[in-house]
């Protein structure tokens, strides 16, 4: 039986979490401590980060990502706590850049104490990541995390570069995603098997496997955008309409419309016409195109790729959970 | 002889860039070399902020450490571009929460392309200094660097947060100074000795140098914000006031005021009553108060601890150049 053939019962979220409910526990205690700061901005706008919560899904892989090739130790949860500060300070800096009002259906940072606070604290974090990897005094994860922060901030810039041109082609649109959010998803599945002191073959299975993992991740955020089950999506449906950004969706239907509806998409996308009717009038030219089928069907094929990644691995409970979260991430749209 | 009896002539700043002229020629390249990237409006900001130019004070100190204590050599080149990226990216940080429009007597970077990539291509370039901090591989400037790095975000918030409040002591005012200017000071005359394996007390002794030349550098540059010679500061007379910043000068010149020109203060600093007239107002009450002296002769005082920080080093024209970069920061308004 190959493993693209696995028929074991998936496990849900919350077992997942349960699984990895120890580690996560002391995470989350140290998020807390280095999050703490003598300058009480800094304390409030981190508390409102935590309270926000969030899934902690990149975390997490770290954990489950050393326990699949070894043991995981306190040097992960250090690790984790690096990765979701990396994490949040892009959120952060993501906000003030997207003009977002709204995060995890929570006001967002920039709405309650201003743009400049959330750049700021966003550097913060940043900072406070770099200064705890050098704790963790490993030079390769330092070369894996700090290639990341780096390649997640070029792939910033580059969707800045496209953003609002309709020209923008699927290809584009994959580099974009993979630095942006593929690459953390990678970093965080490469370290836990570096500081477990895995060899190149399970170092190598678990990077390809987050990075794979990661654009599943993101074709399914953008599908769900355009509809699915948004329930704990902390945002609206058309939210990316409105806000002119460019994904697979709104790229398939364009490619694929008719003279006038790419006319609509250029007014909408590039000329900010993005009032409810013309969100009508999107979902309609979506659906009629079979957009959001065929970006889900794009999440599937990388979670596929993630999947067959694991082979190498034995055949643990944490292996399984591995295989679990790719089952997760894209179940929340299918 | 004390070395604050020092009766040498002083260099003047282009006698210290010949000086160390051919290594600031290789960190030129390398910061070339590693401002390019596949997103051309990372190139385009990167060659604006090359061009901008500037006087690299910071990039070389940590030549001028190295060669102090012993060699420099392309580490040294590496460490010094690190500096001027993390320098550079809280640059572009600062001029979006300040809503700057010069920099260096031009547009700066968010005036031509946005706020929004400003944030993130700073976010571009601390990625890039850490990648390159990897590649030199040496813990102990990786702590040094990052936990700067993080201070300096810290400083920049704890600004945030003093910023328009009348009440700021001068200790208050030292804090942030000592976080978000002078600390970069201190890490890049500190990695210096680092790479050049320098033993505890040299290092020590350039830390402390940097540390207090980077305050009396800050503090010059608040006293010529309302007076001195502006024609190489970019800026003109009164910027700081008309953004509301407290600075040294107007702690100084409120504390001394009486009751009715407290109350001037605030309107102007807290309430944003900032026009010509009342610029010139300000100007007389630091006049009146000796609030511009003052601060300069705390700039002299640091500039003294910096001074007598270097004793403990062996005479050579490194060392005197070293002295010279006091004098030069100082002799900006004195």
């Amino acid at each position: 039986m190959t493993i693209t053939e696995d028929t074991r019962p998936a496990l849900g979220l919350p077992q997942i979490q349960s699984l990895a409910a120890p580690d996560m526990a002391a995470v989350d205690a140290l998020i807390r401590r280095r999050l703490s700061s003598d300058v009480v901005l800094i304390n409030q706008i981190a508390d409102h980060i935590i309270s926000a919560g969030g899934k902690r899904l990149r975390p997490m892989l770290v954990m489950l990502a050393g326990h699949a090739v070894g043991q995981a130790g306190p040097e992960h949860h250090q690790l984790a706590a690096i990765i979701e500060f990396i994490h949040t300070s892009t959120l952060l800096h993501d906000d003030v850049v997207d003009e977002s009002d709204l995060r995890r259906g929570k006001s967002t940072a920039r709405m309650i104490w201003g743009n400049q606070a959330s750049v700021l604290v966003g550097d913060f974090l940043l900072g406070q990541a770099f200064r705890m990897m050098v704790e963790v005094g490993s030079l390769e994860a330092l070369d894996v995390l700090s290639a990341a922060a780096s390649v997640i901030a070029e792939g910033e810039v580059l969707q800045l570069s496209v953003a609002k041109n309709m020209e923008t082609t699927e290809d584009d649109y994959l580099s974009v995603i993979r630095a942006k959010t593929a690459a953390l998803f990678a970093a965080a599945a490469e370290v836990g098997p570096i500081i477990a002191g895995a060899d190149k073959a399970g170092r190598n299975a678990l990077k390809s496997y987050g990075m794979n993992l990661g654009l599943a991740f993101q074709l399914v955020d953008d599908a769900l955008d355009y509809g699915g089950k948004a329930v704990d999506l902390g945002k609206n449906v058309g939210d990316d309409f409105r806000e002119g950004k460019i994904t697979l969706p709104v790229i398939l239907a364009y490619r694929r419309g008719t003279k006038e509806e790419r006319e609509f998409w250029r007014d909408a996308i590039e000329q900010g016409q993005n009032d409810d009717a013309r969100l009508e009038k999107a979902l309609g030219l979506i659906t009629k195109y079979g957009a959001l089928n065929d970006t889900i069907a794009r999440a599937l094929h990388y979670g596929t790729i993630a999947r067959d990644a694991l082979a190498p691995l034995p055949e643990t409970e944490w292996k399984s959970a591995l295989m679990d979260v790719i089952d997760f991430c894209i179940a929340r749209v299918n």
